[in-house]
């Protein structure tokens, strides 16, 4: 990604720089908040599968929604730590040999191929576990901020969020979706988490309906451009840049973007949706997006 | 049980009465709670593992709690329910194939059998996910309730809780423990569950130090108690009764109280934790500590 400068803003905000410095303070909270000392180690099942790995995205993009509504730094640190839990309890299980059964994943081998399969199970049911109670701090984040929380990344967890959408990919196998049932299921898998990190960001400060509105609306084409760069990878890179399984989705007759759209069908679709991101930020009425935009830039120009 | 009348109460408290009404109210808000129409059918899933099924102890201690401190009725039938829920997915979890490879459950095929084990898989982690949704309505209970809850049930579930002490329990298989391991593992696995049910029930009012401190000790003798109880009834009664796998701990090698104190031995130490747990209560400065009580008889004296 280029470093950019906003102008007209007071602080030039310098992307690359706001990024490093994010991801660094995300993995220290995550080292210092996923414990290493549990009984019969568990705890180092659980660091395995969190620390020292990923983009980090969806932690930065609660901490660019928080940036956005001038939130709460405190709330927003936990909030970014706890979706990126999820996040990895979430692969953790999915790598399991009952789901996609895979061996790799961000360049090393999966929890189950370490720990095996029961462990890395119980790592994932407490990483889960984790992820509410660090939302829910004695003190030092308000009351009504850590409900709003848990409420917030509870939906997006579950039935109707990223299992239900898991439980649609499972059920997928084979079968020849549209472009809306796939939009859907990727809507919950991935997109839901997504768009709650966005939600979650918004909810560490005050925001009026008009703004909310449009951070959901900018978390909606995020998600959805995230997967369809996804699947574009996923055909045209190999494992080793992807750290994971390479064309793996297309192998086992998963449905993808590319499959439906063609290669340059997806690529424009994903460029359509970051500047529909781009747009509702600047009708959103909140004044520092900045870190908003690099990321839905980030997600859509990766190339890994 | 035996149905009771408390001299000197206002309304004569029948435990039996009050049990079968508090199981029914739970047994319908679960019905209400967990979704029948979800992505994929993983709702069917879900409602297998919980709706209709199980003593429900841990809601039933949830409301006892909430009663002994004249709490929010509606906050404690939603932590009534969070709990449940908690117990019902490490359930289908701890059947999988990975872990004790259970068939039985409750009398019925397990999850996994029914479901096969990827959806038995995300219903679990569903279930853990619809918990904390259920402890945070957007209206109706306090937010700093909620939060409380919150943080009791995810610390009672994760690494340091439940998680965690099915950790030590897969790590145990074939080892001799000693009588303070054994509990150790006990305190965690079932015993931290047992001990949140009860200050969850708590939460949902006011309390004050030593009330809670009583009701902690009460938890943790219940805790203990049901698990030595379990052991008694694994190697005395057979599958049909039980519901379950009858004697497979013993059987594969792990501890239990019976083969570390013997038959009589397991039995008197259960007598003595409810002793315990009635002591705690009586000097809790409580008033309504009648159902407390009958659930920590119910504990001991239960035949399945």
């Amino acid at each position: 990604m280029d470093s950019r400068v906003t102008p007209g803003s007071a602080n030039a905000f310098v992307a690359a720089d706001w990024v490093r410095e994010a991801q660094q303070r995300v993995e220290q909270a995550l080292s210092d908040w996923v414990p290493a000392v549990t009984p019969a180690d568990l705890g180092e099942a659980m660091r395995y599968a969190v620390v020292g790995g990923g983009k980090r995205l969806r932690p930065l993009l609660v901490l660019a929604a928080c940036m956005a509504v001038r939130g709460n730094h405190d709330a927003a640190l936990r909030a970014a730590c706890a979706v990126e839990l999820i996040h990895a309890y979430s692969l953790v299980h999915d790598d399991l040999p009952c789901m996609d059964n895979d061996v790799l994943r961000r360049g090393k081998p999966t929890a189950h191929v370490q720990f095996g399969e029961a462990r890395a199970l119980l790592a994932g049911d407490a990483l889960q576990a984790l992820a509410f109670e660090l939302l829910t701090p004695p003190e030092g984040v308000p009351p009504a901020m850590q409900a709003e929380l848990c409420r917030l990344l509870a939906r997006a967890a579950g039935a109707h969020g990223m299992a239900g959408g898991q439980a649609i990919d499972l059920a997928s196998v084979g079968l020849a979706l549209g472009q809306g049932q796939l939009s859907e299921m990727h809507r919950l898998k991935t997109g839901a988490l997504l768009q709650a990190s966005v939600l979650m960001g918004a909810a560490c400060g005050a925001v009026d309906a008009r703004a909310r509105q449009a951070l959901a609306q900018y978390g909606a084409a995020l998600g959805l451009a995230f997967q369809v760069v996804d699947d574009v990878l996923d055909c045209t890179q190999d494992s080793a840049t992807l750290g994971k399984t390479a064309g793996k989705d297309a192998a086992c007759g998963k449905p993808t973007f590319v499959s439906l759209m063609g290669l340059a069908g997806a690529r424009a679709h994903a460029r359509q949706l970051l500047d529909e991101a781009r747009q509702v930020l600047r009708t959103s009425g909140l004044a520092e997006t900045q870190a908003l935009v690099a990321l839905a830039e980030m997600v859509v120009e990766r190339q890994h």
